[in-house]
């Protein structure tokens, strides 16, 4: 089973919604990252808890750990992580991709050594597409070469990421035949690639709408380009992509990245931002962004954004946050990640609202101002 | 407010009820740890969801961190670490003890360097009390010297450990004439030493039950004490204290130490044994300790005790924990010391309704056989 439904426009921004077989998304939606199985430092009862629909598994890692015979006397991840809900795993390209110079990349697929344990192993498409077989995510991704924004300290020329965006076509092709003949009752998504040239951007999404696939994403941005390439791809890209799929943008972003891919027409997003961010200390509000270490708020007896509903503000203050934060506690990255991962999922409850109600842009807008407002 | 009342006896044993100035403490009670104002790992609304009905909190590292004038401006304790049910503090006694040759004691108190910033720090019963008011502990502990088991490698004899207790007997006095004089609506608690010298134990009994406190503990045990010599105090003391007050055996222990605690008449334990063993991957359960680690569990599709009905064995595996504390995942120890707490404070529950059923001999026994059956 997979549907998707575009419920409401506004300019190339869409309320839509996602029929998977373990359960329905409300798009936009933003998805938390479940690497290894679990979101980190939160609990998949508080995720429920908070309306999170779908979570996020990354094949490259759970290929390695737990591995595929844990996997599969489970019957996949959904109950091995205890999630029933929907999942989507991504390739394991991205993260082949950023083992650098220790990855090998060929026709055939991408060679490297585990960081477990050492081991010669060797990705391709067809490996991806039985690992997510055995993971059973109601949406697997096909596998791609994530293309670098720099080769050897220079930004890539368009011959290379042409080359690099044309070989995830031939990938996304073998991703495709592979996936049918596993009998894999789930959804694949296509990734387009190209770099920062907006010619290759169209060539890659052409190429990959003639496969017609229940979904596409887009990959190679935030991978280290400057903020304005980003945002030039982010405005061009999506609404280029077939109107009556999903629009996934994969790795992005900050609040105000999600607020201008939805802008453009992106219907899905994923990034470790939320939980790495509250690891840190860093809590996004309404009114701007906290860092729960500066010595400003020993003594704040405000919840870390009063406009919050989450579990974290509704009971506890920013100079308790600031104590268990200075004394290593580890309930401080729980009560950061708790109340980041809120507020994202709350954005794009907010979003969606505004969409339907035909009042995107004054909602944008508006956010924006009070993001910038400070606290 | 503050009142005790025995419901039912068995033998030593008591069923009993507290209330204090938050709440009512149904006894025998687990009291889990929360040193710098929490209990490591576990958000306080899954403390209050598994039955939860008072916690601890460390005098001496709240003093440190956050400070006394972070505290005060909250109102205490209980608003700042957001725990509106009754909380116990200790008097710092035990953690200037354990500084060891970093402390110097005299008859005044004890002077330390600050484990935090390298201050000269001098702790008194009358700093305790001031502390233990700027906190607002329902129950407050008063100054005491944890006697040493061991002095320069020997066992401590009778003439050290007597000249110990009877100055923790002064500070006794010392701390309950400065709690009057503060004022402080709570209530305060005894603490009984003597180390392993049965006459001791009886000495400081007495000169305590003079000053009628509304409670009395029972200190100076799992200190690096042989587990029999332990065994023999708290089969010895407990009994001996006055029979209407509420007895709390600090900072003890197993499964097993606390219920031969109960028989010997014990109300009252805590202990950091449920949640620091959970970070080391040890878990207790019905039939015997469970070392996630442990190669053998990597497959395991069981939930960590089958017969548990915590929100971790609900929904997970034994080789989901496995995993996530191989890949150092957070939520391994969260999920390993909720499901901990989970079984102390469970097992106080049946205890208590065994006691009320007249049952705990039958009760002790079975639980004994069933410990030690094994996994």
């Amino acid at each position: 089973m997979f549907s998707f439904a575009v419920l409401a426009t506004q300019g190339h921004a869409r309320r839509g919604r996602l029929t998977l077989n373990r359960g329905t998304v409300e798009t936009p939606v933003f998805m938390p990252v479940g690497t290894y199985g679990s979101v980190k430092g939160v609990m998949p009862s508080s995720l429920e808890a908070m309306g999170v629909e779908i979570i996020l598994g990354n094949t490259f890692h759970l290929w390695l750990r737990p591995g595929l015979d844990v996997l599969r006397r489970f019957g996949g991840l959904h109950r091995f992580e205890g999630w029933p809900r929907p999942l989507l795993t991504d390739s394991g390209g991205f993260q082949v991709w950023s083992l650098g110079a220790n990855a090998k990349v060929s026709e055939e697929g991408v060679a490297f050594a585990s960081p477990v344990n050492g081991d010669k192993l060797l990705l391709t498409p067809e490996l991806s597409m039985q690992i997510q077989r055995v993971l059973d995510s109601d949406i697997a991704m096909q596998f791609d070469e994530c293309t670098a924004y720099q080769v050897e300290g220079r930004v890539a020329g368009e011959d290379e990421v042409c080359r690099s965006m044309q070989m995830s076509l031939r990938w996304a092709k073998r991703s495709r035949d592979e996936f049918i003949r596993l009998e894999n009752p789930n959804a694949l998504f296509g990734i387009v690639q190209g770099g920062m040239f907006e010619v290759l951007r169209e060539e890659s999404i052409a190429a990959l709408a003639r496969l017609d696939l229940p979904g596409y994403a887009i990959g190679g941005v935030s991978v280290g380009e400057p903020k304005a390439e980003m945002q030039r791809i982010v405005a061009h890209t999506p609404h280029r992509l077939p109107a009556a799929k999903p629009r996934y943008l994969m790795g992005v972003g900050t609040p105000e990245d999600l607020l201008e891919g939805i802008a453009a027409g992106v219907d899905m997003f994923d990034c470790v931002m939320p939980t790495r961010n509250a690891r840190n200390g860093h809590l996004f509000t309404r009114f701007g962004d906290l860092r729960i270490r500066n010595a400003r708020y020993k003594e704040d007896e405000a919840p870390p954004d009063p406009s919050c509903a989450c579990p974290t503000c509704a009971r506890f203050s920013r100079a308790y946050l600031h104590h268990l934060d200075r004394c290593g506690e580890m309930l401080a990255p729980m009560l950061a990640s708790l109340h980041n991962l809120h507020f994202y999922v709350d954005v794009m409850r907010q979003v969606r609202a505004a969409l339907a109600e035909g009042r995107f842009d004054a909602f944008a807008a508006q956010f924006s101002a009070d993001r910038q407002r400070g606290l």
